[in-house]
């Protein structure tokens, strides 16, 4: 797939080890892909916020959504905000306790909120972030009615102005402590994995766990 | 451990979903102990910013470090910034797409930063920083010199503004969906697990991994 470079503004240009920025699209892409989490900064009162949310992409877009009641998503049409997504790949042991790091790829958006006002694009959104979250699921569970897509607020976030950084390796020791050979150093893997699922309590009907979960967890391939 | 429970403020409570608030102050600690990266959200330019960190807990204080050179890191004394981190434990499936949800533990710390200028408490927090990011490893690697401390900045937040939400058990269906068994609905558990670990390409002299590394990935108990 051929992306547009990533065009960095003034904010989202990765300053600290510049080395570690990547302004390929694709690794934007593949971080958010990869990601379930994203962390939402707002101003409220003058202070920053941030709080922990689902979301979905589309292209360009990042979909977020919450109850239309929710306190969290009364941001209004046009506010700035920034949205981060990490992924932690391993622990960096050094030989010396200030070269101690982590392996990671971070990606990190700037955008103005727009607010998804028409049906047809919240119930995209809607389907979009449920596959993100849970692939294979909206063909399988009830689509949302009316009343519950009334009560769902979906926030888009264009993907324009995002920065992508990403660590990996062994660590980054000086030399004299390579050579003296002070410490143990090398990476401690960490990763996200599935267990197997684990079935409602008051499960009734359709009691086999279906094929788009099992493939998820590894059960299924 | 008796802990006082959390005093949230207007900014820290709770809003949405009010029973998932815990007021329990070892929840707090729990939730920042079992976490190894936490979202820093500030103010730049009128805009908020996130960017993921490391961290490490102190009783009530939350020490976060970086180069003394970051961008990131030049927060005036006493600005408020806002920190979160969020352990997600599993995706829950429900009948209708509109109940899909996350089971998670998360903690939103509010404080003004607290720039920690003395190098004892620096030193300190840099111990404490790296023995929650690599338990062992403070004693076992080569502590700081004074040129590496004086290269790198350490702040402290407060955790007395702080609020914890989880997030646990099956989905929270309808009940006619329920009765009509329209879809399969329970969770599935993910979880961060450590992979064994990968010796630098350049280790000399202690290349047996030591036990506290061991220990940490399932290989030493």
């Amino acid at each position: 797939m051929n992306r547009a470079p990533l065009s960095p503004t003034d904010r989202s240009t990765v300053r600290r080890v510049k080395s570690r920025a990547v302004t390929d699209r694709c690794a934007l892409d593949a971080v958010l892909d990869n990601g379930l989490v994203c962390h939402l900064a707002v101003i409220r009162d003058g202070a920053p916020v941030v709080l922990p949310t689902g979301y979905g992409r589309d292209g360009d877009t990042l979909y977020l959504h919450g109850s239309a009641g929710a306190h969290s998503l009364r941001i209004a049409e046009g506010t700035e905000v920034c949205a981060a997504v990490t992924l932690l790949d391993s622990v960096v042991y050094a030989r010396s306790v200030f070269h101690f790091s982590m392996n990671y790829r971070s990606a990190v958006i700037h955008a103005p909120v727009r607010h998804v006002i028409a049906e047809s694009e919240r119930l995209h959104a809607l389907r979009v972030i449920v596959e993100h979250l849970a692939p294979g699921s909206w063909s399988h569970a009830r689509e949302p009615n009316r009343k519950e897509l009334a009560a769902t607020a979906v926030l888009a976030l264009d993907l324009t102005e995002s920065s992508v950084k990403v660590r990996s390796g062994g660590p980054a020791d000086e030399p004299e402590d390579v050579a003296a050979g002070v410490a143990w150093a090398g990476v401690l893997p960490v990763q996200a994995v599935w267990d197997a699922p684990i079935p409602a309590d008051d499960l009734l009907g359709r009691t086999d766990v279906p094929a788009h979960v099992l493939r998820r967890c590894g059960a299924g391939r």
